[in-house]
């Protein structure tokens, strides 16, 4: 008899294993060699042999007859051949697992880690932080020893629910009230729930154009009629909302992402109104409130919500850093209970220590002084960011207006997404990451540019970056003229994204 | 004008979201009071008010013009009155959400916490273990220091998938590779993503009579078809499933939940016959195999399953402790990519930290020293809760087999759930909390009894909550004789449940 030991864990299970497959593969005949001769054979002590045909005893594989040995247990099904797994795809198995390849199929999620690259203006990579690790490792292990270890309640800890409805009634002029708040695992599985409740297939959702990439995969797996609106300098466009027969509107109003725009107060007006009419509903996704730079913050839609048509959600995978997966629902009261049971159905609860480690850390300030020493940081890095590009634009760039978050999108006037591809296709070559903007479309766009995450860079790896950046500029849309460059160009009104008012008016364009 | 402010967040606030709504019931006239009148109208700082007004000016409610004041913004929309929000409910707004409210309509969950009871043998609740708190707090803080704060790996941390595959080829006979683990928020997230995965409305599923009441719920929710099969002493019955059409066959063979029985070698096999003939798939909830009183633990289904049916979960939340909100999935290679993306689309990743720090609690052996620990003081909690059974049954109980978990299934052989509900009624009342085991079953049973959790209580609650017990088994169902009790019936066969082989021969029958 070969047996093939494969050196996962004990002899004794590995020994288990190899006789297991070899009885059913039909190897072994009626009767097992006795121990003491498999023993010697395999190089093994009796003992290990011993047990392992304790093991297939308890498990009903072998018989033992008193005097006379061990014998493969005659219930053992038909002696086969162990055929190879079958390894390759398999065609999907519902309809969703269907719509879900299909999504992921039409291209890569953007955003990855570009190989080879020193440095990337990568979207939500996090700012290190150590101050904050410090502060978080003290507030996890004092919640640690002293939150219950049960099941936490599928709304949330209300501690965390308390705590976030001061801060969202302090910063942001949502008035809500613990009963109203539900923790989630992040903002992806606030739209997965959202999804849940309000989304059967064929249901008409509208989509800012361009958007988070993982609102449309998660409204498409659900097989949802996408509509895509413009996007100009006030927001979303509504000229089309009255005909598109939409049940779900998801915005991003206090800061578009990804171009930046805060949506004007009348247009906030036109997707209240509409979502009254037509009894549709709003998924304010308020994703970096936090970090403004210039500019009162707005209020959120939330707060002008009189006919509760707004599920407002935010995260503190910004504020804080992603790893930790929680965010909030403020739920209009008429679907309280069928957002509690999606969660319930998803996953019972969100982890009760990080939830106990969060409220305590909002409760005592913590969270604040954290978010105003990080203000100031991100806000020297967006500068850097903004003075380099502008030293090196010689009227190739266009940065779109953006007062809040981490990232900005920096248009290239003229060329489309295949000169953009090339740019990126450069700036790889000399170790430099960069993210295209079409991913972030539905429709495709004849223009080209980039999103760039600054979060995660200091001020002197941005001034690297940049001289890098600066490199594969010249290379692949080299300045022509000899003469000294031109002032920037005024700003010129493209066919999709027209300017609007500059509010804050940076003059970063 | 009249406003109230509703006191949360700061005074400034509190205005600004006073004077919005007053502008937006048409209260206010077309031009605003002075800011110096209305500070002392109200009884507020002059700074309060200006900055209230600076509030509504950025956000376009109010309009300035020079030495004249502010007025209300005529883009404005038309004035209205405020009606009361419609806090009813309304219909359900996907066919999900109401497939999800039918389901929670026939009944609460059961398992909840019984009002004014000192005692309760709830199942699902964890031991107090201080010395797990303070090693699980250590664990975080050094995890919180050393983990990357970015976004996690959708599959799970790299080192937390290799302790679990070298944890699941010693402890469960399962050999898999890191490849092929994702980590998930507990069993509760890996049914519904198993459900996303594999189910369509229609599908048929089968499940164990009783069963895990929230797999029943999570696949009810899709829509699928549920089929219930019998479960006796050698686990579920397959009779039925050559003729079931199951797409899904859902199944706890190391411990059935609740009975406690062990499924047979022969079963197993038909099980995993059935799959490779309809290429249907076996979801193995080995939701408890940690700990275990007697007898060898089989090794788990998916260590038998040569065709790659077989789904297999596991989760921490026993083992450990529920807050914790961490399980894991091992994946069948050909439905890899649709499990990733279902991940994806659910919440992105588990929390980071929580995995860092699980990873190295099981690297360094902490896991297996405390699942020692604690196998050790629930054997107590078992046979002192079966020992007092014992006593006060005279004959009136019947104690299925079972080797395993924290919690035993009585029956009372005799009486159906109106009785049981007659028993606990009298227990509420007297301060002890009993759970029928009827909410577990799919068809109404005639036969009742009662599902007994004792991890949470130490030996000396357990015999105070017995001694309440008594009580109410005396009361409920007095034992008419007063001849000295009759030493215990043997076991009957009963319709639905016939007694197996008994493997491990615990004699609690």
């Amino acid at each position: 008899m070969e047996l093939q030991l494969d050196g996962n864990g004990t002899l004794h299970a590995q020994l288990t294993r190899a006789l297991k497959a070899a009885m059913l593969a039909g190897l072994v005949g009626s009767r097992l060699p006795p121990s003491r001769l498999l023993a010697r054979e395999l190089n093994l002590s009796r003992n290990t042999v011993l047990a392992a045909y304790e093991q297939l005893r308890a498990e009903g594989f072998i018989e033992s007859r008193v005097g006379s040995g061990s014998y493969v247990a005659t219930p053992l099904p038909a002696v086969r051949p162990a055929p190879p797994p079958p390894l390759g795809d398999v065609a999907a198995q519902s309809t969703r697992a269907r719509r879900v390849r299909e999504c992921f199929e039409h291209g890569a999620m953007p955003g990855r880690d570009v190989p080879g690259a020193r440095h990337a203006f990568q979207y939500g990579v996090p700012m290190a932080n150590p101050a904050l690790s410090s502060n978080w490792a003290r507030a996890l292990s004092h919640a640690a020893l002293y939150t219950s270890p049960g099941y936490p309640h599928t709304q949330g800890l209300l501690e965390l629910r308390e705590a976030t409805c001061d801060y969202l009634a302090r910063r942001r002029g949502v008035h809500a009230l613990p009963q109203d708040v539900l923790i989630v695992g992040g903002t992806q599985q606030a739209i997965a729930l959202i999804a849940d409740v309000l989304i059967d297939p064929g249901d008409v959702a509208v989509i800012e154009d361009p958007h988070y990439f993982a609102i449309r995969s998660v409204l498409q797996a659900r097989g949802a009629c996408m509509r895509a609106m413009d996007v100009d300098g006030d927001g979303m466009t509504c000229d089309e909302l009255p005909r598109s027969g939409a049940k779900l509107l998801c915005v991003t109003p206090s800061h578009q992402f990804p171009t930046g725009a805060v949506m004007s107060l009348s247009r906030r007006m036109a997707l209240l109104d509409y979502a009254k009419r037509h009894q549709a509903w709003i998924f304010e996704d308020d994703y970096d409130g936090e970090f403004r730079y210039g500019g009162k913050p707005l209020a959120a839609l939330r707060s002008l919500d009189e006919h509760n048509r707004v599920i407002y959600v935010g995260t503190f995978s910004k504020a804080l850093f992603p790893a930790m997966r929680l965010g909030y629902l403020v739920m209009p009261p008429q679907l309280r209970r069928d957002f509690i049971s999606a969660k319930w159905l998803s996953d019972f609860a969100s982890p009760g220590i990080e939830q106990a480690a969060l409220a305590h850390f909002i409760k005592d300030g913590a969270f604040e002084r954290h978010l105003r020493r990080t203000a100031h940081e991100l806000k020297a890095r967006r500068q850097a960011l903004i003075d380099g590009l502008r030293a090196c634009s010689r009227g190739r760039l266009r940065i779109e207006d953006s007062q809040a978050g981490m990232h900005l999108v920096v248009w290239l006037p003229g060329h489309g997404d295949a000169d953009v591809a090339g740019l990126i296709a450069h700036a790889q070559g000399i170790g430099l990451g960069l993210y295209s903007i079409a991913p972030y479309y539905l429709r495709p766009q004849d223009r080209g540019g980039l999103l760039m995450g600054f979060g995660a860079m200091s001020v002197a790896e941005i001034e690297q970056s940049l001289a890098l950046f600066a490199r594969s500029l010249d290379a692949v849309f080299p300045v022509l003229s000899a003469k000294p460059p031109p002032p920037p160009p005024a700003p010129r009104p493209t066919r999709r994204i027209r300017q609007g008012r500059s509010r804050a008016g940076s003059g970063s364009r």
